[in-house]
């Protein structure tokens, strides 16, 4: 028999972990629904038409597709290439993120919907990408947008999540770093280039990770001069506070129409008054963000500096969500938590708190067949105190019994004794306490 | 532009809906956890090789194949046959149910799991059925397993969690029934066919489709005698107690070791002084089940008789769960809920509790600029206690706002107005109430 094995890329959950992400999940969907943000699920798979051509050339040969059923050779012997054939063979594919599903939902049901419509949206996605560290083929994204609605308290309140989210999960010194696509609108105007400006917000994407020299050379190489390279270095190296930045912001792109709406739409955004923020906003010129749909307010969250892990979550409004699908004129915005990034920080840092690890709280040892009705009595007694309770099946030496609660990490052990009638023993093994209790008195044990 | 769709036999899960299938998950989930069985999640994909030849020749034809990467015109013509081209092409494949999956698990890990190993799994699946009203194509199957213990106390408990779940969804009149193969080799025996055991479980696995004169039938067909076909009839339309059954069975059975077994394992299952239940089991002794692996106890969950839906649930005992890859030895037990049917049953009855059809719980209309930050703040306020809040984004005539709560079924709207300062206006919808409260006071306002 060959050596067993999961598809490469994909992971099983075991137990501990799934329980620590479920608390991350569970977290994250408190605070989206506090904020009125609505469940929505789809399916797994969308037609492939609805994928194609939405993430790219790269995006298209990463889309999983699914095999038709049916007489697949004769529609093989058809195709020309192996990507002709792969559109061939598979009408259907897996989702590849959860905004274009979400936009094909909009479009689809944009009659009935209440506008502005708060959906979140927690669901894997499958992305045939070489598997490498920390990048999976299978993982979670959890999204929560506004659509049908063009005011930037959207902007505040999503703002408002991460914060909330965050400091939820315990996690202190994290970054919420925006900016706004306007803003850079204008830079490509001040530079006196704006037909380059998606050139220039590529380039300044890549700041993290090629440095201030490597951005330079990267915007020359783009097709900027010497001159309009200086200036773009100079816009994104602005310094001081939120205010001193928009102050200096409002003088720079006094002449661009389309920049000082970026700098007012900052300013509303990041009004203290209106939210106030446990780690708030920074206004970080460089900041890019690499999807060219944006068009307003763009937003990343960076874990604290010391796990060096970079994004955690990130997100921004864009103009025109389903126009893709036919219906024009429905903008948006959106923010992402990078679950699995998340996880990898809590770990790190030891930030789990103990429930998020704990699973069954008492265990009943099983005490021989004459006395089993009565353990099977005390069992329910706690359970319907909405405690978990395992009772261990089968009659074999205590120890043994013992060896497995303490392997599985059950706190509580509780047993009976032939000597002892109406009596029960617990022990509390890490705090390594034991006490011996009258059955009547279990209803009020402390587990 | 085509018209947009999802593929056939797929669904999107709006927030209604989603609410509602969460308050089933949740409570089957909370029901899991009590008992001690713990959280296992498996990729979606699996090796093609994995599921093949696992669920007979339909099920294989069903698998939704995952085409691979890279040249597969190449491959194409290396096929000579529609099923060849499948698995030439494709090395992973979707999810089909979740033994399978688990039983890999097990298999991969057997030497670092405590036995017994409790683990609940609830997970969608995909099949490529031809849609039907009620079959989908992606489902979400709902499972708990015991492995590693032959202790009848496993299937008590398990029957327990059926009668915990389904009450605390306020379900009345659900049956549930049980059987044990065994017993069913043991009626085999008695018809002299053990030679037939399976095409004699298949038959009477029909009962409810075909009625007795079918049975009968296909009883008759799949070679018994009429003399056989009388016996195994007057079997399985024993009537009585559950303990009157036993009683006969004890005695028809006397002669079969096998049968007598299936007796008292029954008898140790329905024993009452073990557990109580709210409807407490039934033996059955024409229920089959179809799965050929079941070799003990099985149980099936009908819904109650008004509501024609017939069975949200099932499983049993199997005795070699990881024998398929390899593992020999590990028998186990489970059960399942079909998520799908229970919400389908909870929809007709009228049974979803109001915190399972309700979103937001406040709606704070748009005050206009000027009081922009007073709003939030109070926003904010009721949020911190853990209730549910919108803010109405659009400055907009306030009927329209009001339109929009009434629409999302939101019971509270609170606004503030210009002549009023520090006050805020509250309704609730529902009960038609007003009231008139000063800021202090919103801390505590019952919404």
């Amino acid at each position: 028999m060959a050596k067993l094995s999961i598809p490469q890329g994909t992971r099983d959950f075991g137990p501990d972990v799934v329980r620590k992400r479920n608390y991350i999940i569970a977290t994250i969907r408190k605070t989206f629904e506090l904020y009125g943000f609505q469940p929505l699920e789809t399916p797994a798979m969308e037609n492939t038409s609805t994928l194609l051509g939405k993430y790219g050339e790269e995006g298209d040969r990463l889309i999983f597709k699914i095999l038709n059923n049916g007489d697949i050779l004769g529609q093989a012997q058809m195709a020309k290439d192996s990507r002709e054939l792969s559109l061939l063979l598979c009408e259907k594919s897996l989702r590849y993120d959860l905004t274009i599903p979400f936009a094909r939902y909009v479009a689809m049901n944009h009659g009935k919907l209440q506008l502005p419509f708060r959906r979140y949206q927690i669901q894997p996605v499958w992305r045939g990408d070489r598997p490498q560290a920390g990048r999976y083929r299978e993982f979670y994204q959890c999204d929560a947008d506004v659509v049908g609605s063009n005011s930037l308290i959207n902007e505040v309140e999503l703002l408002k999540i991460y914060d909330t989210v965050l400091t939820d999960l315990q996690l202190t010194g994290y970054e919420l770093r925006i900016n706004n696509r306007k803003v850079l609108a204008g830079l490509a105007e001040l530079v006196g280039r704006p037909d380059l400006m998606t050139d220039i917000t590529v380039a300044i994407d890549k700041l993290d990770k090629i440095g201030e020299s490597g951005v330079r050379q990267e915007l020359l190489t783009r097709g900027l001069t010497d001159t309009e390279t200086d200036k773009a270095m100079a816009f994104i190296s602005l310094s001081g506070t939120n205010e001193q930045k928009l102050e200096r912001l409002s003088e720079l792109l006094a002449s661009s129409e389309t920049g000082l709406k970026g700098v007012e739409e900052l300013r509303f955004v990041l009004n203290s008054n209106l939210a106030s923020f446990v780690s708030p906003p920074q206004l970080d010129l460089t900041l890019a963000r690499g999807l060219n749909y944006y068009t307003g307010m763009i937003v990343e969250v960076k874990a604290p500096p010391g796990v060096n892990i970079g994004s955690i979550g990130g997100g921004g409004r864009y103009d025109d969500l389903t126009g893709l699908f036919g219906v024009p004129g429905i903008s948006g915005v959106g923010i992402s938590f990078g679950v699995d990034r998340i996880y990898d920080v809590l770990e790190k840092l030891g930030l789990f708190p103990v429930e998020a690890q704990e699973s069954t709280r008492v265990i009943f040892f099983h005490p021989g067949e004459a006395r089993l009705a009565e353990v099977f009595r005390y069992a329910t007694q706690v359970r319907d105190r909405g405690i978990a309770v395992e009772m261990y099946p089968e009659d074999i030496k205590q120890d043994k019994q013992y060896k497995y609660a303490e392997k599985r990490g059950i706190p509580f052990i509780a047993y009976v004794e032939d000597h002892a009638p109406d009596t029960i023993f617990i022990k509390n093994i890490p705090e390594k306490q034991r006490y011996t209790i009258k059955a009547e008195e279990l209803a009020g044990f402390g587990f």
